[in-house]
């Protein structure tokens, strides 16, 4: 049996100001560090020690790893760093504002952009300040391997080769995995790992802050579909909170345009 | 031509209480972390980006470098950790009060035990609170290798497999890389590293948180004998400034000695 844990990262200063985020590293907010320290307490309360932590390049992802384990007095565990676990790229949404780009192009291409499993939004041109093309932690990548956009089956593909080739074979060398990424590359892992339908995967919402926990079988499939949140109360008001955040800005989308139209 | 970056730790909290540290897990200063900070912005300065981090497994040298790195927009970089990179043991000192252990064994003793090549401190008892035998993160060590003490030849055997089997295949394949660690176990690859004889080893002081470069050959040693450190009247002025601590301690003592005798 192996045990794996992920951790999505806390509130961005982007994701506070509502601006698409993907690939541009963009730090934690005070309320994000607060939730990585919370993440921290909880690996601590549980008794959990990773042997081993798996990141993306992106600091969000990076800082949150290094304060929970700091804070769980876990500093000193590996650390394997890939741009594999990068959140989804954005594409040419990077830096837009979220309520803007509603405005703009309606909600159903809005949610189409954010939901769909297969339909990513327009490619970020490679002379963007905000393309990732000359940033130089992917300088050892060949150009067509970097993202100019992604929906989340991107992300499935280029996610699978690391679960594979380096998270899985230290969960077979007995080592308990944390993984600290982002909201969409844990929803690729997790819809691999519970076998979640490609429609089925866009009603699944992974809360910031509060480490899930896996135990999985000989062959790295979930001993319990979903796996656990470590504070599973705070994670299921977190689940609802997104949800009915989607459902009122539906709704005054909805008023909006109904104004528009008179 | 490879490229070697040291960075020793900050000032920790027990530094700045006067208390033999070694293996003992203490955190950084205020002022420690300040000095992290400033070697993140001499590496900026220098435009150099280290293309991996290899650190001891004690939270002052990692957070000496998570700090260094975040200032210098390097978070994302490759990390190794090693014990064999780790502080030398100071055995049965460890938690010791520095002025009072100079009081209570006399100059000599004390300085015999800080700066001989080859006598350790008395070992520390397993049973010791301050003994690193039950501690999680030396876990996969058999039980031998962990020290009970370590005088400064101790360190450079320890430290040398990690040289020659971690950071040197590093450099090899064309990293730059950034070593992270302690006042001795960086004492110790700089003996390596310049030749420096058992004896001359005790004059050097590597002053902290002011990265130390060195330009290697194709047999990896340096080009430049001693390196540079990228701030060097910083380095000049904390090198000056131990040297005459050390003086004024010792004649402080030596009066004391003096009082004592009547």
């Amino acid at each position: 049996m192996a045990t794996l844990v992920l951790l999505r990262h806390g509130e961005s200063v982007w994701n506070a100001e509502g601006l698409f985020t993907g690939w541009v590293d963009v730090d934690l907010s005070a309320k994000g560090e607060g939730e990585a320290t919370r993440g921290g307490d909880l690996l601590l309360d549980a008794d959990l020690t990773p042997d081993v932590v798996h990141t993306s390049l992106l600091k969000r992802a990076i800082r949150t790893a290094e304060i929970a384990l700091d804070v769980a007095d876990l500093s000193w565990i590996q650390v394997r760093r890939s741009w594999r676990l990068n959140e989804r790229h954005y594409g040419a949404l990077q830096g837009k504002n979220k309520a803007q780009t509603r405005e703009e192009f309606g909600e159903d291409q809005f949610m189409t952009w954010r939901r769909s499993y297969d339909v990513p939004p327009p490619p970020i041109k490679d002379d963007d300040p905000l393309s990732q093309v000359n940033d130089l932690r992917y300088a050892s990548l060949p150009s067509e391997l970097i993202p100019r956009t992604e929906c989340l089956a991107d992300v499935v593909d280029r996610l699978l080769p690391y679960w594979y080739d380096a998270v899985v074979p230290d969960l077979a060398a007995g080592r308990t995995v944390l993984v600290a990424a982002h909201g969409n590359s844990l929803r690729a892992l997790v819809k691999h790992l519970d076998g979640i339908s490609d429609d089925a995967i866009s009603a699944l919402n992974i809360p910031t802050g509060i480490p899930l926990l896996y135990e999985l079988d000989d062959d790295f499939a979930p001993l319990k579909r979903g796996g656990e949140y470590l504070d599973p109360t705070a994670a299921k008001a977190a689940i609802e909170a997104v949800k009915n955040q989607g459902a009122s800005a539906g709704k005054a989308e909805a008023k909006k345009g109904g104004r528009r139209k008179k």
